[in-house]
C-alpha cells in the first residue's frame, strides 16, 4: 500500500509530518508512502527508511491561498502533486495538515468522486466522554446542503464508523434543535424523513448538547452548521482552558495545587483531543482523502496514515460506492 | 413600573421565582410585580411585601407540552396569563423561567410583534473571557431565518446592547464558517451585503469559535445555527466539567488539589454562568418578554427582572419600533 502525504502543510511542517511518516513505518506493515515537498528542509528530518521515497518541489499552498484559485493555479504545490498522485493510481490515498479549502479543492477537482455521491463531506471523530467518539459530518465542505446529501452521509459515515472503528451497526442521529420528531429547518425534516428510509441505523434527531457525550456514533448535519458546532467545541475548550489556567495561577495555593494535578491535566487535554482518532476523512471522493489537523504533531500523523491505511485495507470507498449505486436516488432528490 | 412573572416556570419553581421576585422589590425603585401561578404553593415562600400581587390560577404548562397547542388550549396557564397581563397593557414587561417554545408562541400570538419585525430573535447574552458579553440573536425562534430577518437582528441587538448594557457603538459581526468577505452560504453571503447597508457598526464574520472571546459585541445567525452554537457551547463546557471532576476524583493526591482549588474552580463556573447577563430578551415583540433560564436560582430570576426593568426604562421597544420604521425593507426583503 502506498500513501502519498504533502510535507509542506500544517504548522509543524515538515518536521512532524516526516517524523509521523516515519513512526508509520516503523508501525504499519506493507506501507509506502511518498512525501511532497522541498527536499533540502525534508531530508534533515529523515533517518532513512528504503520505504519513503521524496517528490521535490519548491511550490507551496499556504494558509492564506484563496483555496479554488491555488488549486487551479499551483499546479507544482505539492498538495496538488499529492492528490495527482492518487488520481493517477500512484498512490492508494493521500493526506495533508495544509489549507483545508484548498485540500477540499484538490480532493473535488484532482482525485474526483464517488459517481453517485454528489457532495463529499469532511468528516472529523470528535472524542466522547465514553471514549467511544462521534464522527461529525459535514463539518463544511458543503455549506449549502440539500436533504439528500445527509442522507448520502450518514451512509459514508456508517461505512466509515463500521469498517475502520469497528462499531457494528453504529447509529446515526440528525443534528437538529430538538429530539422530538417533527422539529428543525425545512432541511432537517425533510432530511429526517428520507433518513427513516435509508439503509442506516438512523436513531432520530440529536441535540448539539448531546454531542460529547455520545448521543450517536454517526451524526450528520449540513456543512455550515457542522462547521458552527465543531468550531463551538474548539472555542469552549479553549476558552475553558484558559480560564483554568488563570485559576490556577490566581495565588500560592492554587499554583501548589496545580503542580500536584499537573500531569492528570495533561490526561484530560488529550482526552479531549480528536487527532487521537485521525483527520478528518473527506469522505465521497474516488480515494482516501484524510485532512490531518493543521497543529498536528508527529503523533496525530502517524494517526492519519494508520486512519487512511485502515481505509485502503477495508475498502471503505468500493463500499460506499457499491452502496450508493445500489439506492434508488431520484426519490430523495427531490427533497 | 409592573412586571409580570410566571410564578410555576422553570426547575425551581416556584421558590426561586418568588425569592427572586422579593429581591427584585428589595433592589429596585418603582418595582411593581405580579406573579402568576397557584396562590398555596406561591405563599409559603412570600415574606409579603406590598408590591407584590399574585394572580391565582391552577394551570400551568410543562416542559413536555407542544408549545403552540398548550398556548392555545390552556388559556389559564400562568404563562398565558403573564403574556395576557402585558398585552393588555397591565404590566410592562414578563418573564418566565417556563417551557420556551410556549413562551416564544405567547410571545408571538398574545403579545404580538413590533409592527415591521417579521420575526422575534431569541437572545442570551454569553459570557466572555474579557467580561464583556456577547449577545447572539437567534437562537432558535426562526429556525429558517431570510437575509432581511439577520439585519432586523443587527438593529435590534445592537439597540438593546447599547441601551440596557451601556456598550457604546456595539461591534456587530455575523456568524460565518469563515472571517474572509464572501465566505459562508447562500443565507450568510446575502445577509453579509445587507448588514453593510445596515445602520450598525457591522464588523464582518465571526467564526464560531471566536463568539467566547468576544469578537464582537453582538452576533447575528439563523435560529437554526445559533441554537446549535449556544447548545454547543452549554455541552463543551458541561462535558468538560465532568472530565474535571472525574480527574480531581482519580487519587487522593488529586482529591487533595481538588480541596484547595474548589473555591477558586466555583468562581471559575460563576464566569462560565450566563444567568448573570439575565435572560434571554424575546427581541422584537411589542413589549419586553424575557427568557429565564429553565435552571435559573433566585439570582438569575433578580437579574432576569433588573434586565425587563432595563429594557422599560430605556425604551427598548419603542426604539427598535421607531428605528424599524425608518427603513426602506423592500430591498431587504428581496434577499
Amino acid at each position: 500500500m502506498k500513501i502519498a502525504i504533502d510535507a509542506m502543510g500544517g504548522d509543524h511542517a515538515p518536521e512532524a509530518i516526516v517524523k509521523g511518516a516515519e513512526e508509520a513505518i516503523a508501525g504499519i506493515d506493507h506501507l509506502q508512502i511518498t512525501l511532497f515537498g522541498d527536499e533540502k528542509k525534508i531530508k534533515p528530518y529523515l533517518s532513512g527508511f528504503n520505504q519513503i521515497d521524496i517528490v521535490h518541489t519548491d511550490d507551496v499552498i499556504t494558509a492564506d491561498d484563496e483555496p479554488v484559485r491555488a488549486v487551479r493555479s499551483k499546479k507544482n504545490a505539492s498538495l496538488v502533486l499529492m492528490a495527482k498522485e492518487v488520481k493517477e493510481n500512484r498512490a492508494d490515498a493521500c493526506i495533508s495538515a495544509g489549507n483545508t479549502g484548498a485540500l477540499m479543492s484538490a480532493g473535488l477537482f484532482v482525485v474526483g468522486r464517488i459517481r453517485g455521491i454528489d457532495r463529499p463531506a469532511l468528516s472529523p471523530t470528535l472524542p466522547t466522554v465514553d471514549g467511544k467518539g462521534c464522527l461529525l459530518l459535514d463539518v463544511g465542505a458543503n455549506v449549502d446542503a440539500k436533504p439528500h446529501n445527509l442522507v448520502q452521509y450518514a451512509i459514508m459515515g456508517s461505512i466509515y464508523t463500521e469498517k475502520v472503528r469497528a462499531i457494528s451497526n453504529p447509529t446515526v442521529g440528525l443534528l437538529n434543535v430538538g429530539t422530538e420528531d417533527g422539529k428543525g429547518n425545512d432541511l432537517t425534516k425533510k432530511a429526517f424523513n428520507q433518513l427513516q428510509q435509508a439503509p442506516v441505523n438512523f436513531i432520530g434527531n440529536v441535540e448539539a448538547r448531546d454531542i460529547l457525550s455520545g448521543a450517536a456514533d454517526v451524526v450528520v448535519t449540513d456543512g455550515f452548521s457542522g462547521n458552527i458546532a465543531l468550531k463551538t467545541i474548539e472555542g469552549t475548550a479553549t476558552t475553558m482552558f484558559s480560564l483554568l489556567k488563570q485559576t490556577f495561577m490566581s495565588s500560592v495555593k492554587t499554583k501548589l495545587a496545580a503542580g500536584m494535578v499537573k500531569k492528570d491535566l495533561k490526561g484530560l487535554q488529550s482526552q479531549l483531543d480528536y487527532s487521537e482518532y485521525g483527520g478528518a476523512g473527506l469522505f465521497g471522493l474516488a480515494s482516501p482523502v484524510i485532512k490531518a489537523h493543521g497543529s498536528s504533531n508527529s503523533r496525530a500523523i502517524f494517526n492519519a496514515i494508520q486512519q487512511a491505511a485502515n481505509m485502503v485495507e477495508n475498502n471503505v470507498t468500493d463500499t460506499i460506492k457499491t452502496t450508493v449505486e445500489s439506492i434508488d436516488w431520484n426519490e430523495g432528490e427531490q427533497g
